[in-house]
């Protein structure tokens, strides 16, 4: 962006410093951290000469991240909400399940997981009082060569119909998630919640970033998994729904093709697969086969 | 680092996702924004694919970042730390008072800097009630022509022989800080101290990067200067002493080869430049000459 090319003398003080930097690192103990310090010093300083950043833009970065650090207390992690806006989170994820075979693809695990959900047998609904339109999940778990994995665990959240987890009320409610084991053919099926977007918080730093850059807070609606087998890669995902507007523009870039999903919508009274008798209400349904990487597969 | 070379669908999938990140803010109102954060996304997508990082290390990074956080408060500033001992600040200095000349190097500025530090008349003492050894330095401000400045504001900060600042004491002391004028013909004299080494603040996750690293919190010995001349930009730097052992060292990367001094150490007793009786102490004294950059260097 400079206009003026930078003098021969200016470049080798530029590039004196950051070697000088870079040997700092070199008593450093442990050796994978002396090499995340050296190559993130190496792209820092090349951020700043690339940019050549002025020092009102660095006192804005230095005010930006003391702010994200106050916005960020047991209940808020505006750092998270940073590293998912700029598709960090989910690039460290993507480094970290690398594609194996046809393996379902992992993406953001996100906030709202609670670590002793309630467990649901196979075909139970895990909607519980959380308000939302009926839906039928089910699906097959196999590994790569399409060989059964009896007996996986799956945790299962989701939002209410108004966009909100159980945990973002204060009152202890528990709803909209469960645990669940399929079968021992790898069969699994349930009853949760037609999915619906809701915003990331957008009243910090994070959110001021996201109105200046013209982007929607708003995830694409989605219903979060977390699939465990010994021997397996822990598969950590969402199914999406196709036609969703917001698929294109998910704020966190949780969104990959092979997560959308076609739903069907079933009108009140049809027939339903367990027989359940939804007191007159509309109903959803969508089959989701999970595949999972083997352990070793990275 | 990673052992084995990542397969075509897996980098396919790395770089779609910085891509979409990237069109993500093609809607950002301010074309200067939109560069930096383009070009940040960029450096970060690239430094997470390259080091491979694993998740672990992304938690910790968010750990750390907030660390860092929660220690900023009005009288600390921990990411101000953190840019200095990565060589940011440095950097960012480096880039905005490009090499005209041989025009006086800029270096950081740090946090003890008061604006209104009492003036004191050319040839004055700033060191007060200061503990320390008196030292007098005296110089010329010219242009890169070597014309005289006249009349250049001087702002000149120094730590006391502790290796504190007054204002990291709690009981308002002013002292070893003033401002003074050159004079017509652009020359200045002044006593103050002859500068100690002192340590950055080393009991937060900054203290700890450092530890980690096996690298000193100590700055080299210096004496701080900001001068100010109409038409000529804005010189923020030091001067060092020659032969002290934390010049290779220092913990922020101030220094530069042209900033260190020769200095003069005198016995008790020895005939001072004004006359001053010291009362039986030692002193040491320096040249300064400073050269202003023009404004329109940059
Ligand atoms: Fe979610
Ligand atoms: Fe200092």
């Amino acid at each position: 962006m400079s206009d003026s090319p930078i003098s021969a003398e200016q470049s080798a003080r530029e590039l004196d410093l950051t070697n000088r930097v870079l040997r700092s690192f070199d008593g450093t103990h442990d050796p994978r951290l002396k090499y995340l310090m050296t190559e993130l010093v190496t792209s820092l300083h090349d951020y700043v000469r690339r940019v050549r950043l002025t020092e009102a833009e660095w006192n804005a970065a230095i005010a930006f991240l003391t702010r994200v650090g106050h916005m960020t207390n047991d209940r808020r992690q505006e750092f998270i909400l940073l590293s998912d806006v700029l598709g960090v989170s989910m690039q460290t994820i993507a480094v970290n399940n690398e594609a194996v075979g046809d393996a379902t693809e992992a993406t953001v695990f996100g906030p709202f997981f609670v670590a002793d959900a309630p467990e649901i047998p196979n075909g139970g609904d895990l909607a519980g009082e959380a308000p939302g339109e009926p839906a039928w999940v089910e699906g097959t778990v196999t590994d790569i060569d399409g060989r059964v994995v009896p007996g996986a665990r799956l945790e299962v959240w989701e939002a209410d119909e108004e966009g909100l987890y159980d945990v973002q009320h204060d009152d202890g409610r528990v709803y909209g998630r469960a645990h669940l084991f399929a079968d021992a053919e790898g069969r699994y099926r349930f009853w949760g919640l037609f999915p619906t977007p809701y915003p990331i918080p957008d009243d910090g730093p994070v959110g001021d970033l996201l109105r200046a850059a013209g982007r929607s807070p708003y995830r694409a609606s989605h219903l979060h998994f977390m699939v465990t087998a010994p021997g397996y890669r822990t598969l950590v995902t969402h199914i999406f729904v196709r036609g969703d507007e917001l698929l294109d523009h998910d704020s966190v870039f949780g969104v990959k093709e092979s997560l959308i999903h076609d739903w069907e919508h079933h009108a009140a009274g049809d027939a339903t697969p367990d027989g359940r008798d939804l007191d007159g209400r509309t109903w959803a349904s969508t089959r989701f086969d999970i595949v999972l990487a083997p352990v070793d597969a990275i």
